[in-house]
């Protein structure tokens, strides 16, 4: 019996699994006492709206330039929170390995996990680990689900953008999603391209203080990329857009390897960036508020709404031309987060 | 293309996600409309402390006698919130789909979840969907997360069970992880053990306003049953308890099984049981109160702390010997939730 390796016993509930709680994963994640293990986290209830979220994640490879699904899944769902306006507070983790899990690879995520939320200032305040056998997963899936609170008393939401609006974008597009799929793939680019995987609460406590009202909506372009994540808003608003191609802030490294691997960067992942609708007159603020913040320096504009419509998007490409933006259709890109 | 089946597209994020979610996933579960999906749900704050609990369940097979996956997650979560003494008010569910899974039998295992969650009176608010290719995950995986409130200021937790306290049991044990086990195995017993699957908050609620201050502590004994659970609360709180085995009450099929399977019904999973430790004068009290529910019907004072100590746990057997209950050791039974 290895040691090294997770086993089926680590979910059973009973000593094993008491074990790899006390002598690895509670360490790791947070400063809980073994005694305060109940089945529930208690929490002082904050004055205003909470926000509530979850997410899992199932990135393959667990391990890719810029970060592994530890870091992403704590980025993740404080940007979820965030994109409501909302202060991260306390966040859950809940474990699916695989049996023949390498420990120390869970300890490296595991610890991952812990600064990103440091990081973000998040409190990692209850889990769950459950092991199947192997071949009945992929080596480690993490949900993790957050709470955070709203102070402020502003509509910030999908369905919130109005006619005249500027759209703005906080950097660079598809950095995760081409550095998970060249990673996957084996790429050789002779460059490396890191994911962009970060926590926004910063940035957005910035854009909410010092925009209020004159900011509608905030999402970030996560899987099926800024194309599905504008076309989601604008159904969502009854509105119609128009995106500039020359606007769009991209990587040269990006553009290589979507073209090798016949991709649009518009519907690549972003794990780091987060799309903003604003009055047009607070346009420029927004985005010299991001160029400020380190998370922010690529930020630009990159398109309005056009009026009220059936949510059509139309991109104004290099050359000259115009055509229409859909979601994401088939496969393109699965697993990426 | 096969439409009843669950495609890689369907975790793409795009156009088929967006398919998937608003023709089978939003209608199945809540009364969410379209226009609300934003990254996370907006809920008003409650006075009161909060109670914040997740987990993730793999049961196999994904449909047993008494449940499926879907009401066992939904069940689960409330337990865990009710066992703090909270009132569960909202969940969010995590799906993580096999490429080639049936939507007949999502939709079904969904509809089971809103109904298990209208039972309950918890509110399903906020999801997530990813979908990994075929072989990658046993058809579907569930994590449920789980807010809830506290409305009074008793302390109920694993670590107060105090010199003295007498322990109850809210019904027979074993039932879930028989249930699942001779549904895995393909038993043919002659009679069929159900799954005990069940919200235990309407119970709890009746407990706490019926016992008060002398409700000391509540725990439901699910992976690694009554004895792990029970060595849990004995080692949190820093006290030895003594058991009787001929209170233990266990449906006489289960205790067939068992002895099948060489199982000892004190380490299989329960998942509509809890224990209870409260003053001794309270104890005939507490089994009152759980008679008239009928979730309760079969409760039965099981034992009792005998003092501050190591976390000891004495089984007085029925052939007048004594013998020590430790946890669970290795796997006897994985994915039993």
């Amino acid at each position: 019996m290895n040691n090294d390796l997770i086993l089926l016993g680590h979910g059973s509930g009973g000593r094993l699994s008491h074990q790899l709680l006390d002598e690895l994963i509670i360490p790791a994640l947070s400063g809980l006492e073994p005694v305060a293990q109940n089945d529930a986290a208690l929490l002082d209830s904050p004055s205003g709206r909470l926000a509530f979220t979850t997410d899992s994640y199932v990135v393959d490879p667990v391990f890719f330039p810029g970060g592994n699904i530890g870091d992403l899944a704590v980025n993740g769902t404080v940007n979820d929170l965030a994109m409501m306006g909302a202060k991260p507070l306390w966040m859950s983790v809940g474990l699916i390995l695989e049996e023949g899990f390498s420990k120390k690879e869970l300890a490296e995520i595991l610890a991952s996990m812990r600064r990103a939320a440091d990081l973000a200032g998040i409190r990692i305040v209850t889990g769950d680990t459950k092991v199947v056998p192997r071949g009945k997963a992929d080596r480690i899936f993490i949900n993790t689900s957050g709470i955070g609170v709203v102070e402020h008393d502003l509509v910030i939401s999908g369905a919130n953008a109005r006619p005249g609006d500027s759209i703005i974008v906080s950097g660079t597009i598809g950095d995760h999603g081409i550095a998970v799929m060249a990673s996957r793939e084996g790429l050789e680019l002779g460059t490396t391209v890191k994911s962009d995987s970060a926590a926004l609460n910063s940035l957005v406590t910035e854009l909410v203080s010092g925009l209020g009202s004159c900011l509608h909506v905030l999402r970030d372009p996560t899987r099926g990329g800024v194309a599905t994540t504008l076309k989601e808003i604008a159904l969502q608003s009854g509105v119609d857009l128009r995106l500039r191609e020359d606007s769009l802030p991209v990587k040269s490294a990006v553009k290589g390897v979507c073209s090798i691997l016949g991709l649009d960067p518009l519907y690549v992942a972003n794990e780091g960036k987060l799309l903003l609708f604003a009055a047009s007159e607070s346009a420029s603020r927004a985005v010299e508020i991001m160029k400020r913040n380190p998370l922010g320096i690529d930020a630009a504009i990159i398109g309005e709404v056009t009026g009220k419509g059936g949510g059509r998007i139309s991109l104004e490409t290099c050359s000259g031309g115009s055509r229409s933006v859909e979601m994401l259709s088939g496969e393109q890109l699965p697993r990426i987060c």
